[in-house]
């Protein structure tokens, strides 16, 4: 059945209405914070700061950098491993992102930086944050990569958003948890909004598009740039809003070391489950970085290197297991299609480390921290907080899945038939002597062209 | 007409003769400031600063990879979406930026940093704003790209820099005008000059190779590292040499807010524009930038954070439709043909950035900037001071262009036949085609996929 | 002869094995260092250091990022320049990179950073130092690209990354040779330990695969993303572990300047060496780094910075050169095929820039560097230390090569039979359409071949 994919309408209303709906809130709410405004000078003397290095931006910017680059390269990238698809994965990835962090501002400066002036003051800090509240969003869009249409993500990401904000602020606010690098908070949390929205979204006839869902030598090249970024930068994602000093310092080492592991036990496992031993490249792409999802949680703790190394070791044998064997399962028995694996990738390494969290937080003892550093570490000792939080992010996620999910379903968004899933073809000018190059691959392709909406 | 394109002797020539004349105007006038040099020790002390970190190394340097890889990844990766100019793209690129910034350390140098013992006294603030420079020439290299032979690229880089240099000068230094990120001083002029070259070297049998003007599929995805890293680097750009403290602060959140708003009015206008609104990634590649270019003059200012989405909102609007517009107009009427479209990505954004900042420099008033604030800031109000510096820009851009045009239409320097534009094998040693390779390829894979082993 | 390439169980093994091993090594020996420990609150009071900026961390993070792009991406990607063999290139690199910088921590640590009580402290500067290790090892990868297993490159890891370590504590600890970017330590030993395993594996019956050793359209793009990471961030890669303030500055500026000579006098070699003087992109893509490899030792002395352009410079004809004539002779007459050329690339600007090293820090004088500045510099002047270090770091090259290489010769590590190298069939699930894709881009290309110029 061709299904009208047209988004000449909706897709430019929902980007105008909602640009123009950011631009008043952020006239009503946002002002920079005494740090970028240019009262910062006098801000400096009367907290006899003695030079401008002890601006915040100093200690967060290479960080912030590190973790926008993982957002748009890294993310965007790692989806465009199928063989045409890679212009909805990397561009799409780009659009939602690109608004996610603006709605971020203003849902995070609600819940975190209101002002008694009722204005959000925002600095670096914020950018950080808005880029994390946005990985949720993009992780959900991993599950549903080449079924939805544009207008259906920007719906995602708004609810989503809206979702990360809560809970963040139950997790972090309410319940004093600690999750600097997101276990729980993004990856967790994303997982399960993206998995249960993709299994409301269930597409029984999707084998139809089979053709197109693998990848091909050079797409898979192009998801290598997206996976070393996001591997390379993943203990900046982890330590960018860590503690000043040993904080983020041992976040960057903990979560290197985890990454470090992942890869050796990944490559591990990919051979052994081959026949004739041979590699899979969606394992390569994707379970060497389950350790940087792990210790998202534990990255500022006193976990201490080998524990780290243990962290990283394995989530990945648990990842790359999962996509060689939970995947089919889940597509099979729970009807839950997920493209890219995320459930391998973020759901269950993002469990395993708020488990490690709250078993190292449950741990923490004097003697390890220091009196000291045991109070700037913790606001007090909360193994018990840190598993609730885990809680809340999963409730968070399935029932946030469920209602958006619901939402999606609703036959008015221009979503893709199951025979043009994958396809880039369907909301993408796609330069022509490339389909000739594909024809092989595409028999669909100028069926694509045939359709009533195309 | 087969053309000579052989440039066996003048490519060599000119890279040998230039290169030894860097070496040796090196050897006159650069020498390391106070603060790369040995003594910054006893600098330290004489001065009584505190500590290591207030060496501008460590305000600046972060910055400066960032920008440099804009230079060097995004513009040139950025140029490689044609589907047989990607080796031009990003080559020629690397070889004028690398040429380009040694010029402009001299140029630069002579205007900017002379000390009294008449040495270019250089550090990294210096390396940066080479950089800023040789951008303004990759600009108009855009306009040109897969029309100019590489010796062609490096006479216009070797005028451009010299010209920015004056310009620059006169901008910054006479008129006191504040441009950090260059709405005017790079972008604008760049812009315009590259436009007028090409004007000048109007081909109107172009059509002829109309069969490589276009990109192919993975083209565009590489395209797409260029894009991304220079959208998400672009606050450094904005902000490297703005004022330590909340200046660098305030211009990356202006930059990420317009950058921001740029992407979701790029998808708009791109989708509402095409027969069955699908996207087009011309558009998607080059107006998502707008946003960073226009809002490089006022980055600093207190312009505030919805002020900063409207600038981008704004921008990409007209550059998305200069695209879809103003582009092919241009080419049949104005008989200018411009190969990226960098009218619609840096001369009317640059242009929009220039006149944004005159209005924010005149409007700027005490009660926001704080009494300190306003003399940081501006060294005195200056909106009529901006609006003069466009004006130069864009005449150094008409003039210098016009100029340097005439000496490129001089028929010794290689250019290629109307029949042969964007295309690598006149410049390049192309591998054997890729087709017959991945056919060979072929049957020894089924060997391969045969072996015992396999 | 068809070998048996099965690593289904060795490779497997020797990851977990090693992996099992890391971790109960680090858990013995490997501890946070008083930086990165919680305990860094009551070390800053007991130092009175002032800022939390003091943390090691943000003079070093920064750099180390760039560092560890270098490591992943930029030699990642270098080597995906063979047809078939991108998978390979970058997915090896990203395996024995891993697995190397836990080791090099143990290794160094051991040499370097044991404490009194028995435990390595490790802190950013030991990541650093782990990523160059590692550096070593993946050059010598490039002699052998192609043409080893996964499971033989983890044994050249973990005897590389050993002989590394114990080189560089005599060149560093006792003949006190400076060395902060490696030209020596790094660069000459690596490239010397690969041409040494390269020459013991010869491969008489390598033309077997002839077919693959050539590069495609497109991976010779990809290609450039690694020669670009790598030569943008070489400045970081020099000055990571230089002296904070003037020395990392200074190093910065010298491998900036160096790398910019490189590339024009590489297209210029390049161009004039080919007939009708077409740039060949294997020149492009190794010889421009020249600069950069030669700058490794002497980067934080007094060269000035038009000593540095002629170290570019000369570096960089020495390297294309190397290409054009050393590399045919080496495999013909001296049996050594090496894949990358990273005798072209490594080890000549590698002992070339030991050369410069050792003549500069035997000129250094006071009149240059200030009384103080000379101390901090060198611990006293080392001229002929720094050339005994060369040749240490050769010789360690060539006999750990020759060890290294014997054990490899052993017929159980799954290499590929001569006929089946560089092609990532033998140890990849390569995906299977490719070819079939790009049948039809052809007609247009024979076309741009039938052209007059080309």
């Amino acid at each position: 059945m061709a299904k009208n994919t047209n988004i000449r309408i909706s897709l430019p209303a929902v980007c105008f209405v909602w640009q123009i709906a950011m631009i008043i809130l952020f006239g009503v709410f946002v002002r920079y914070n005494e740090e970028s405004d240019t009262r910062w000078i006098e801000h400096r003397r009367r907290k006899n700061i003695s030079t401008n290095l002890e601006n915040d931006f100093y200690y967060r910017y290479p960080s912030f950098q590190d973790v926008h680059v993982m957002i748009f390269v890294g993310f965007g990238f790692l989806m465009t491993f199928l063989k045409r698809y890679s212009f909805g994965g990397v561009g799409f990835n780009f659009l939602i992102a690109a608004f996610g962090i603006q709605w971020a501002l203003l849902m995070q400066g609600w819940f975190h930086y209101l002002d008694d002036d009722g204005k959000i003051k925002i600095g670096v800090e914020n950018l950080i944050n808005a880029d994390f509240c946005v990985a949720g969003c993009l992780i959900a869009y991993g599950a549903c990569l080449g079924k939805v249409s544009p207008v259906q993500l920007m719906v995602l990401t708004l609810f989503g958003v809206t979702l990360f904000a809560v809970e963040e602020y139950i997790i972090l606010e309410l319940l004093h948890a600690k999750d600097p690098g997101g276990s729980m908070v993004i990856h967790t949390f994303g997982a399960y909004y993206g998995l249960t929205i993709s299994w409301v979204l269930y597409r029984p006839m999707l084998s139809q598009s089979k053709h197109l869902q693998g990848s091909v030598y050079h797409s898979d090249v192009f998801a290598m740039i997206g996976t070393l970024f996001l591997w390379m930068y993943w203990p900046s994602f982890n330590s960018a809003i860590a503690d000043h000093g040993d904080g983020q310092h041992r976040a960057v080492i903990n979560t290197y070391l985890a990454l470090a592991a992942s890869v050796l036990t990944t490559f591990a496992i990919s051979s052994i489950s081959q026949k004739h031993g041979k590699l899979d490249m969606v394992h390569i792409q994707n379970a060497t970085l389950a350790g940087g999802v792990a210790m998202g949680t534990a990255s500022e703790f006193m976990i201490t290197p080998y524990g780290s190394l243990i962290v990283g070791f394995c989530s990945s044998i648990i990842s790359t297991f999962g996509y060689i064997f939970l995947t089919p399962f889940m597509e099979k028995t729970l009807k839950i299609q997920d493209t890219c694996g995320i459930h391998n990738l973020h759901a269950m390494p993002g469990v395993i480390g708020g488990i490690v969290g709250a078993i190292t937080a449950a741990s923490a003892s004097e003697s390890v921290y220091g009196q000291e550093g045991l109070i700037n570490t913790f606001d007090f000792k909360e193994g018990g907080y840190q598993a609730a939080g885990l809680f809340v992010a999963i409730a968070f996620g399935l029932v946030g899945g469920a209602l958006v999910g619901g939402i999606l379903k609703l036959p008015i968004w221009g979503d893709p038939a199951d025979a043009n899933c994958f396809d880039d073809e369907v909301y993408w000018e796609v330069p022509e002597d490339e389909d000739e190059n594909m024809l092989s691959s595409h028999p669909n392709m100028n069926h694509a062209r045939g359709m009533p909406d195309a």
